[in-house]
């Protein structure tokens, strides 16, 4: 039995580690592995990484990065490219996309680069490495909601004290739950998982390896590639988080179980969604057969129905050549309404950047607690309407210009019905705070800590969310019964039986 | 970048337009395709229809009924025949089942037909129109529960106040909360989508296209592909709940997928159930093997374990060519219980129509509030025992005699014990309306409206189902702790203390 | 139509039955189905069965105990080997094993072995019979926790507790609910599907068969295929749990789905955590390229991502052949910590069998009510490091150290935080029973039973032992909105409400 890793033999060091894993490297057979052209800082990485962390290296031979070099992906048709370049960036053109060169570009850029025998290595690849041959793709995810959810998330008091009241801990002691700040590594393993996390370097620190010991960055807020992490190059979020290393698969990116990494839950059930509609029926039935790899993607020919990133993300053609929607990986250019995450749905943000928000009340929220938009911050009409049209496109290829017209006046109809149902939880949940059997703001406290709060969280976060998606992608299991309408309406009696056990408590308490 | 939709070009109208489309479809290299023989018309229909809606074209391309004749089709032995004619209906025979088939069939019938340039078209195709080719198959539907999803629901007083609890607004104004009707879209966008909508015709109205502008009906209750549709011929029902258009994929209907889009919620996780037990296990580990397209369906050689449609629906032989099972689309012709959707299981209903059951107490329900079945609507033991022998049939290929009697007397025995926790539960809630702290019928109020109602409706319509489906096809975390038995005997007691706790309020209210 | 099942003929049997099967049997084309090597008495079996029960021959066909003789299987080098005896059974070693060499095996340990057309059979093949030719892992389940999970849910008198308040029948009377004791059935279709049943033999009975009458056993606790069921044998467990038969494929013992049948439940949801990980959404989106066949299983090479079998059980190997995991049926051999079950997580039990556990308390649970761990029952730190080690050693097969160490670090803080929660729950659920608003050990009632017990069950029993599986697997929808720590801080504060409202009851029933 063979070990392949972490025994210590001190007696090999520096050089040595160099020469010998580049020389591995060098008589490695790539070419027998259909690898094309590996620059020979790259080999020298393989030629250790091979045996050290074998999975991934396997995995990056099965890359079109791999195989491809850049050079070659640049001679494609403008509709067929992958990359959004139009020349090569310098030294790389004729060698595949290989560890060196993501792993040590601009290394003075990242504060996690380090000596890694003989190279200056850095361990976060960020979208600022992967714009080298993506740019259009990176600028446009800069435009996207998800690079900023770290600080929209963690910047936003009002959601800074959500995170706090669900991931804190809570104590009980005289009869009384007292709340605890969270520790980073819950944020970590909670919200910011999907969020992102801030990685900071903190030094170096030795460790011994198969290879001798060696010097490694010292990084917090690690593991993570959640889409708004904040890089230590400054750079905000993670291709990987759907691009996942190092395959970088655009077949696993364009199923919608990627997506469900972070859209599955009850607080945004979009993947669950999906699969009870009749699309998502089509694809778990039928996807044996699509083809998830072809650029431009072919509607009828390659897929059948749409995926999370047909509507969404990809560039869609018909077997005419004619183009039915552009990449973008802004994605907002499609999406005229703010589903979820917030107490009522509203047109979508102005920007990326959402703790530049606040309404009349002064509080950094998209509506008012009553529902009214802070207009200012939010797309017109006009703007929707493009958006609403853009978004049809797909639908249209397989649905009359009536159907899919009926379909989404439908759909807004549930947007205002779901947000008057969150009204009707909001009167309550206001009243507690009036009455005095609940604290809100006015007392200076959290409106998120307290059992009929919570509840009143649910009416919006979970069962209004899962209406409007359920009506939007018409997955409609979970518009009724499964966190739909049923608990809507459930949820509000239950919120109406606690504020009145709540009011005859306090009656009895003041009774003499 | 071509755009193939919705541009009005106000030049070229009506004979232009069929004749282009006519001229298109008809070079239209078919054959190319694998199409046997496209009829004039639907050659007309393509040729327009390739631009403007692709994504169904290329899918009916590779149907079955693109690339079979009628005439081919009715060649086949009896055991493998998809069709359920003996002839071809006239001027078929030797063509495809191509756009013009189905979509100007009866024209008469339809009060959705329009004129669509020259031809009499309508947009929904109906069962009426399937049974041209599938009558038996159109019969038997008629007999399903399914078919009458949409009466059954909405006709039913009872059921329609559940309808309305759920599916309404509910504003709360002045300490109370008081409930709104539904709007039509929201039925539509909840329980109608899998029950069904009423599709009514309100005129036409006229909208420019890419070809100029056209007139099409105007429809309301749509879209819709619910299983018990009302249809502007009025048919009830949807083949394509299940076959869906416009490829019609048999192995589509045949895995459990499909059934999911309706029987998936906690009200009724048929889906789940088959998911968490053995047969799923299989199912969703090796069913990549596994040949879903052939009729007769061979077990063990085709499938390995059964699926939604082997127990419920398909035609299914040994590789000896003895049938297991015949055809069936009524399926209650091997369903000796209802489990859900009522406040008791009990035996299957002699009627698909149920608007016509009455209990003794004058309730349209199959049995009383205490849970005693209205039997003169209700199939008898013997008709009982029969469908069960049906039933097990396909069991009976794997497991032994005593294997499946102690299975199913296992299920008989849940059936006993989740009625008499539904009883329970009934006892509370009865409890409740008798002393005052909720109000029910004889106070003329929905049963369904107030909260300790609604958990009442859980005990039944989420954790006695799930527990039974789970018994019924071992899938027992159902039956345990997801929705199951744990939820069964929690929500009992959390009824005991709102009723307890209601009680209290009320006497205090009445102290001086 | 031919019926292949269950018509009586009383005319043939015995030996005339014995000899029909035999001939049609030995004149079965096996070759033609590339089975090596049938024996006599097995071609017997598969003469009648081939039309008694067709689906589970055609099964066996399939499988390599069809397709291999035992001495092939001994032939393959060490690490590829799938037996791990070094020589044949006697009798078997050229031979496939097919119906007799399981079902005949040692007649005489076997209480429910029955005279059969002239052969003594046993139903029920238990692992004592696999362990024929696979001794090893007979032995390492044996030390496995699911071995024992009938006795240790069953025996353990604070757990049966916990099962008879889950699936006893409550009757309502008089204002107040009471629990009977569940039915054997009832507990079979619920804890005891996965937990295994107790099954025993109550003699033989008669049945008419297509064959003419026969006699079989009465089994009681049947049918059930439970990890720790108690076997007529008097082993522990099955091995067709999860290596289903009869094809007993080990692509769907690999395949997470196989798992899940008893572990996806919001008790033990590692099912739906994995699939919401990334290694769980990779191997969704491309397992289809994976080999789940290859022994020994290469990683990078067979599978990209690991499945539950890779962590927890398979042999595992580098392209390199360098061993990562050696194979394990044990399992707790890389399980330092026991998250899920108990109310609190704890260190891994020592012995397999936990009934013999006591805490300070004198109660047979691995911790105090408040946490502490009942040490000299549980490994210790340095064991616990040396499984930890072995469970990361595939992990570092793509990862580096500090990235798993950090990934483990985190896993342990949220073992402290979800204890901690935990603990805050029991401190509220012990001031009901402390105060007398619920009735506890102190009263001699179960402390499971009542609405606010129940709760307190869902803290650690759901929500804590989420909120772990996802830490450990990075699922982290599960930490957060699905059953994670949302509803950890909800569930408290709906408890602490809960106590208030008692508390209040409580007053105001002794005022005059």
């Amino acid at each position: 039995m063979k070990s392949y890793h972490r025994i210590p033999r001190r007696t090999k060091q520096g050089l040595v580690i160099t020469v010998t894993c580049l020389c591995l490297g060098l008589f490695w057979p790539w070419n027998a592995l259909a690898i094309p052209q590996v620059s020979p800082v790259s080999s020298g990485c393989l030629g250790c990484h091979n045996s050290a962390t074998p999975g991934i290296v396997l995995d990056w031979f099965k890359s079109r990065h791999a195989t491809v070099t850049v050079e070659e992906a640049l001679q494609k048709p403008v509709i067929e490219k992958r990359v959004s370049i139009t020349e090569a960036p310098r030294g790389v053109s004729q060698t595949a996309v290989g560890c060196a060169e993501c792993h040590t570009a601009s290394p003075e850029k990242h504060k996690d680069t380090f000596d890694h025998n003989g190279y200056r290595v850095h361990i976060i690849v960020t979208p600022e490495d992967c714009a080298a041959c993506h740019p259009v793709e990176t600028n446009q995810y800069d435009r996207n909601l998800m690079s900023h959810a770290y600080g929209n998330l963690n910047n936003n008091p009002v959601y800074h004290s959500l995170l706090d009241s669900v991931n804190g801990m809570q104590s009980f002691q005289n009869m009384k739950t007292a709340l605890k700040t969270p520790d980073a590594e819950t944020n970590a393993d909670s919200c910011l998982y999907c969020h992102g996390t801030a990685v900071k370097v903190n030094g170096l620190k030795k460790r011994g390896t198969s290879l001798g010991e060696m010097a490694f960055p010292v990084l917090s807020g690690w593991p993570n590639q959640g889409v708004g992490r904040i890089n230590p190059d400054s750079s905000l979020g993670s291709c990987t988080s759907c691009h996942t290393r190092h395959s970088f698969s655009i077949e696993m990116a364009r199923k919608p179980e990627t997506c469900s990494e972070c859209h599955k839950g009850p607080d945004v059930p979009a993947y669950n969604v999906y699969m009870v509609s009749k699309h998502g029926n089509i694809y778990s039935t039928l996807n044996g057969e699509w083809n998830f790899q072809a650029v431009p993607w072919t509607l009828g020919k390659d897929f059948k129905a749409p995926t999370c990133a047909v509507c969404h993300i990809s560039s869609v053609v018909t077997h005419a050549g004619a183009v039915v929607s552009e990449r973008t990986h802004a994605m907002n250019d499609r999406l005229s309404w703010r589903l979820f995450g917030l107490i009522y749905a509203h047109a979508h943000p102005l920007s990326p950047d959402t703790t530049i928000i606040k309404n009349k009340a002064g509080l950094p929220l998209p509506t008012e607690l009553t529902g009214e938009q802070a207009s200012e911050y939010l797309i017109d009409a006009k703007e929707q309407e493009k958006r609403l049209k853009t978004m049809e496109r797909p639908c249209l290829a397989c649905h009359s210009t009536d159907w899919v017209e009926q379909q989404f006046n439908r759909f807004e109809n549930t947007i205002k019905t779901t947000n008057e149902m969150t009204l009707s939880a909001t009167r309550i949940v206001s009243t507690a705070w009036e009455k005095g059997v609940a604290r809100g703001l006015a007392q200076n406290d959290s409106i998120f800590n307290e059992a009929i709060e919570k509840k009143w969280v649910e009416q919006w976060l979970f069962f209004a969310n899962s209406t409007r998606f359920a009506s939007a992608m018409i997955g409609t299991d979970y518009g009724a019964f499964a966190n739909g309408r049923w608990y809507l309406s459930k949820n509000l009696q239950e919120m109406s039986d606690l504020l009145e056990c709540k009011l005859q408590g306090m009656k009895k308490e003041k009774r003499p």
